[in-house]
């Protein structure tokens, strides 16, 4: 197939390429919960019981029968015969009856009879054995109810959601210690280009190390898959095809970067077409940079192949593969992403039609953060390390104006 | 010192806080660069060559010397003697004379005496040998000069730069295997509380599971930290200061969630006093979650008292232990926070005077994303597992009107 014969626009671009991930999701497995942080739920995880599991105090204070509050003021205070302290982190061993009190403290647990408890700063002691209260307090007032988090059985953390502090906090307070998730997406990335040569070599004249491999690597493990190294293929039809075949096979989803001829390109296409059907799906894009990428699709897997320079390589990266691994990892599309407010340091001028993805810098001001367009070549790797973050121009507009107030995508 | 008889802001509070953190930065390592995502440099990177090394095409076409091409056109084409091609990956064998030619792809290497290209769109095959020329080319158009992505010797990460794809792309592309970062800041997680249980036991009426150590250990992590684990302490000043000196002993920072009484708060802050110099700094932050967060430094080391309740203890993990981290680091302070713009759902009010941090979800509505406040005691740790980020609400306002646009931060 001829290149760019049809440019999709990048949202539909990916809508497609989605569409058509439909192999079996990776399998899931259990795991000790205390290195779940990053990793994604499999399945619903249900209340093994409430939390709290006991009425608690919310306040410093004294336990009360709320009735037994009502009408006391600072000018008309009531009096409570105090019966006793109640202990942390033990179960009280009083009961409360009519115009009864115990003291209790912050997170304590509600004595049978009592119902509400008074802060501190709204009683004094009368005489000993004796509290005068000088506010009435509802029913409840200052006490999380059994079940107030979360009650028995309930879903309390869906399937497809990423374990962060506050999940990781949860599943302790409920002592759930092993956890269902995700396995991580297995994500093939093969380098292909005659150019191209290990890190670790030094380059002859003409010759340029593998940096896609590596970003690619960086942005995978970062979006919870685990990066396969298939190596640097020769500029060979029938070598990157065995490669990719057996890529297909043993990962998730399979990354071929070209080099950076045409021809390589195009030996890119001819291959995903052979790998199996539906084969290429989109051939181009319209975006800047990431043109020359080929989306495809091989017995239900994603197969992509990204252009050889690294920027483009990269910024196609965050665009196509993040969301074939969330997909892959069960995670709902659309998601926020990480973004700033920033305003526009110099007019910025695009193609109409076009959708642009352009790096930027961010500086900080009194009057908030400026995103200074961090202009380059498109294979220049430093000018992408340079950059916090991409703006995004669309399709409609010829540009953005210096002083306008746009988003920036943070790269993290 | 009794509690809360002077509230400072937040923002004073961490501001005191970092000028006290002056013990020597962790030190550093050298690492595989391949496992450095995430890790922050502890120098500066300087580029042992250029990039790239030699003049490189940056499209398909015919390398020409730019002064042959001048006045060609499309109406008057311009003819240039085609002498080879210049082979991907390896030094070109042929030199270019006056009026010649050589067929060069993407990325390929400059022959002697080229100093520009010319796409391969605006030439055509005028005989067998010859090469017809529509457009004129200035002196390197279309090429990457040697050092246009960076010179020898140039720093092209500094020092305190978290490690993202992009960075990871840039040091391998420079053939740097190996990179000197900063250690992970080894965190000291301190619990305490009589009412407090590990959570692989199960609570017996009264106790709960400790949650603190677990979101905070998460946070730390995801932050660069280590987490350093030690326990559950029971409430007696004693034990509790023998096991804070130990852990500022052999850690960086030094983490005490108190249990949820005032009296273990108060314990807290006597034992962060009777650590070292300067002790406490910072006794009650004028904030919600948070008023009951101390803040000291002990022999140069932050020592950070949390509020027991959960939310309370992760929220102010945010905005306090963060920031030492990064410092410890060497990370420079006021970096982009992520987060996304969102409209406020229903009005929020607040105590004015007082900063406040709302707990909110993000809706996505075609007209963009809303944030829905998440209401609850501030104990309820679920509130915070299902909240995508915090709304900061001023302390000169006196709450946020529904409807407003807000900045989500987000917690990832």
């Amino acid at each position: 197939m001829p290149e760019f014969l049809t440019l999709l626009p990048p949202d539909d671009a990916r809508s497609l390429l989605l569409a058509n991930v439909i192999a079996p999701l990776p399998a899931s497995q259990t795991i000790e919960t205390d290195s779940a942080l990053g990793r994604v739920t499999a399945e619903d995880v249900i209340a093994p019981h409430p939390l709290p599991a006991f009425p608690r105090s919310t306040v410093d204070g004294y336990a009360v029968r709320a009735r037994d509050s009502y009408g006391a003021s600072d000018s008309l205070p009531g009096y409570l015969t105090l019966i006793g302290e109640v202990p942390m982190g033990a179960a009280p061993t009083l009961t409360l009856s009519h115009a009864q009190c115990a003291l209790i403290h912050t997170g304590g647990m509600l004595p049978p009879g009592a119902n509400a408890v008074i802060m501190l700063e709204y009683t004094q002691s009368a005489r000993p054995g004796e509290i005068e209260i000088q506010r009435a307090v509802a029913e409840g007032e200052n006490v999380i109810r059994v079940g107030e988090d979360v009650t028995q059985n309930q879903v309390v953390i869906p399937r497809g959601i990423r374990i962060r502090p506050a999940e990781m906090g949860g599943l302790m307070a409920l002592g759930i210690q092993k956890l269902r998730v995700s396995n991580k997406v297995r994500v093939a990335l093969i380098s292909s280009g005659d150019e191209v040569i290990p890190p670790s070599q030094i380059p002859q004249p003409g010759q340029v190390r593998d940096i896609n491999s590596y970003t690619l690597a960086a942005l995978v493990t970062q979006a919870g898959g685990e990066p396969v190294f298939y190596g640097i293929v020769p500029d060979s039809f029938e070598a990157l095809r065995l490669t990719a075949a057996r890529a297909l096979t043993d990962c998730d989803m399979v990354i071929i970067t070209a080099g950076s001829s045409a021809s390589t390109r195009d030996m890119t296409a001819d291959v995903i077409a052979a790998l199996g059907e539906p084969g290429v799906l989109v051939h181009g894009i319209n975006t800047r940079p990431g043109k020359p990428t080929i989306l495809g699709a091989c017995a239900g897997k994603a197969v992509i192949g990204l252009p050889g320079n690294p920027v483009s390589a990269l910024v196609n990266g965050y665009l196509f593969v993040v969301p074939v691994i969330e997909k892959l990892l069960g995670i709902p599309e659309g998601r926020p992403k990480p973004s700033v407010k920033a305003t526009l340091t110099v007019n910025l001028a695009s193609q109409t039609g076009r959708e642009d993805w352009q790096p930027v810098k961010l500086l900080a001001t009194p009057g908030g953060w400026q995103a200074e367009p961090i202009f380059g070549k498109s294979n220049l790797i430093f000018s992408l390390a340079a950059a916090d973050g991409l703006i995004k121009i669309h399709p409609d507009a010829n540009g953005i104006s210096a002083g306008a107030v746009v988003d920036v995508f943070l790269m993290q």
